[in-house]
């Protein structure tokens, strides 16, 4: 139904989506029973508020923690239950690998394998980055495995990727990793019947035959273990399904990467905050939408850091009027999902959202915070639909029906 | 599984919902921040809200601005996304129309053409009623096609219905207005291979032409556009899904046309608020259900008219102990979707709801404004909920299993 509602016109002004990425937390008594958008000191997003609506974002449904890439999906108005991007590709996209249509990707860890074969270390002790680099060389002396070319790119720790490149292939494919030691590497075997699949599932166990003999004298990283195997998906992009110009300003590729994957342009910038909003600023006559990420939020949650997630939002605050007086005529400021500093990780707490424009009216509340953004009118829905509401704001949907 | 809810009893007491059509609205700089519930004096309502439950209704979905159509079907317990009208039947019903099960009706619009047949006005100038008056009667001297009898009625300006009555014809057929001006009318197609439909493409071709022979000396109204060309829908009645026997009580022919098209008996007035209520009192032994509507808030919100929104409510207010004294079991108010006057039309914001009966609980607000239904235990909930909470109020379903 939403895709038969039709713009009633080209928009007029810019439609901004700011994520803090784990913007959302908890209060804990680590924390003197506040949290990060609590505790920090925000001018500019206070006298905001004022004038704002809110509410929290469900990222897929309640009490599911979502990885980024769902989070994002929803973020851009695909349901990321209907559109799954596989691991591999994702991980692909994070390492900055140019995918092309038909690549199948693997995440990819080192592990440790006795001489039976079982896997007593699933990451190898966590080997450093360089000799990660060291290995990955090594497996890339495997260029090709008949017609299909084969790409591995090295991450942190124990973290790579291999991508298969041509050869008519098509995945999915189930996982090598048993994710649990004291059993052998799995076999890995085609998810569907087709001729393509099952074409990829024996590429990929040949190339798997030929990397162990490689890595055989190696100690700790004598083995490796693959997971979600597959290609990249067709998606409708979102100048096909929101018929709006949309651009990223990210700092970090996994974020690029799936943006560009939905059809969005990539725009650079000097991988800081008032960098970012400066380039917003700079571009604003070139795009309809801009999706603006922040790392830093997610980044302190993830390490437990109280203070740096607070210094981020202050950061944010503080350039914030670099964004705001270039008018966005409408804006959200919201997170993909919550990294509570106390959990150290993501979770299924629903992230608040802000937002603004000259329709949305106002809820009357101070502050943007988990709490106040509980009294919010907006309530606790779906992420998907944040695109649609952001739309209505900006004036550019007819009425459903007389 | 709805459905599957069995009645435990038949009816005791009377439920009533009271629509004060638009009533949601936003605060803006024009209105002090306050909102037009916020602003009336409704010491009636106040004391109402006292005992009451509140939360806010989402039409369709999240960001999609309702018509009154689709609005009124989910208060009525339809989903408005599976159960759609027809925006021909919707105006022909509007226009008091007593369409017959197989008609077909177009929603209809004079137009200026120029001497090679393209449009160049839309709407010619805005012809008077009047005009329009002497055009349909001019046209109606097409009295049938083939076997289909032609039914002209005029409405307000430039618009009119054409309802096409017999003939063993079916919708839906495509629109004849191309929605831009400088291009042609467009021959109307049926938008399905039935051979009914087929028939029904070339009965309203057929009528266009001989129809526009009749305008050609006209100016400015040489033309006409036609659009939401349908069938009326099979639609189970209110009575069949919920077993209430129900009236509608409204002023405006649209409404008490759907009401009338689920199955809802029609119930006179002397179309002032004041009269409705007592038409209620009148016939409250006759029917388990009553559909109060009220106009006037939305035509002030329409109309950008904030101290005209602020006097509807307060007239509500003044004779809401007429409605009160004769006690409904459950009483619902609420709109069907927001017509904010800043906005002077329609929009997606949640219409306020306040729920009353003796098992309702009271969330111990102390007004019934939009903001403390922001903090009311019903929450934000898809309209098409509505009659089941109304129901279970009344103590009408059993448990859901064991």
């Amino acid at each position: 139904m939403y895709r038969s509602l039709r713009l009633r016109q080209r928009p007029k002004g810019k439609i901004v989506l700011l994520v803090l990425d784990g913007i959302g937390d908890i209060t804990s008594s680590h924390s003197k029973r506040l949290t990060p958008l609590e505790a920090a000191r925000t001018p500019q997003l206070d006298q905001l508020a004022k004038t704002s609506v809110m509410g929290r974002l469900t990222p897929v449904l309640p009490g599911i923690t979502p990885g980024s890439g769902p989070a994002h999906l929803g973020l851009f108005g695909y349901d990321p239950l209907e559109t799954q991007v596989a691991r591999g590709v994702i991980e692909a996209l994070g390492l900055n690998i140019e995918l092309q249509p038909k690549d199948i990707a693997a995440r990819a860890n080192f592990c440790s394998i006795d001489t039976k074969g079982i896997i007593t270390d699933r990451r190898a002790g966590r080997i450093t980055s360089e000799l990660n680099k060291i290995l990955c060389k090594k497996l890339q002396a495997i260029e090709k495995i008949q017609e299909t070319e084969i790409i591995i790119q090295p991450g942190t720790s124990h973290r790579f990727v291999v991508v298969f490149r041509g050869g008519n292939i098509e995945g999915p494919l189930s996982d090598s990793d048993p994710h649990i030691e004291g059993e052998p590497i799995r076999k890995i075997k085609p998810k569907s019947s087709s001729i393509k699949t099952n074409r990829a599932g024996s590429i990929v166990n040949q190339f798997y035959q030929k990397a162990l003999l490689l890595l055989q004298e190696e100690r700790p990283a004598n083995g490796f273990l693959l997971r979600g195997i597959s290609h990249t998906p067709k998606i409708p992009t979102f100048q096909e399904r929101f018929e709006l110009e949309a651009a990223v300003i990210a700092t970090y590729p996994m974020y690029k990467g799936l943006a560009k994957l939905l059809g969005m342009k990539t725009l650079e910038n000097n991988h800081s905050i008032e960098g970012q909003f400066k380039q917003y600023v700079h571009s604003f006559d070139s795009f309809d939408y801009f999706f603006i990420h922040v790392k830093g939020t997610d980044i302190a949650g993830e390490d437990g850091n109280f203070e740096q997630k607070v210094s981020v939002i202050e950061e944010v605050d503080k350039f914030l009027p670099i964004l705001l007086n270039k008018t966005p005529q409408v804006l959200a400021i919201t997170g993909d999902h919550s990294t509570p500093v106390f959990l150290k990780a993501h979770s299924w707490h629903p992230p608040p959202v802000l937002l603004h424009s000259q329709n949305s009216g106002s809820d009357k509340l101070s502050r943007f915070t988990e709490i106040n953004a509980n009294y919010g009118s907006l309530g606790i829905f779906q992420s998907k639909f944040l695109i649609r509401l952001m739309m209505a704001n900006a004036g550019l949907y007819d009425k459903f029906g007389a």
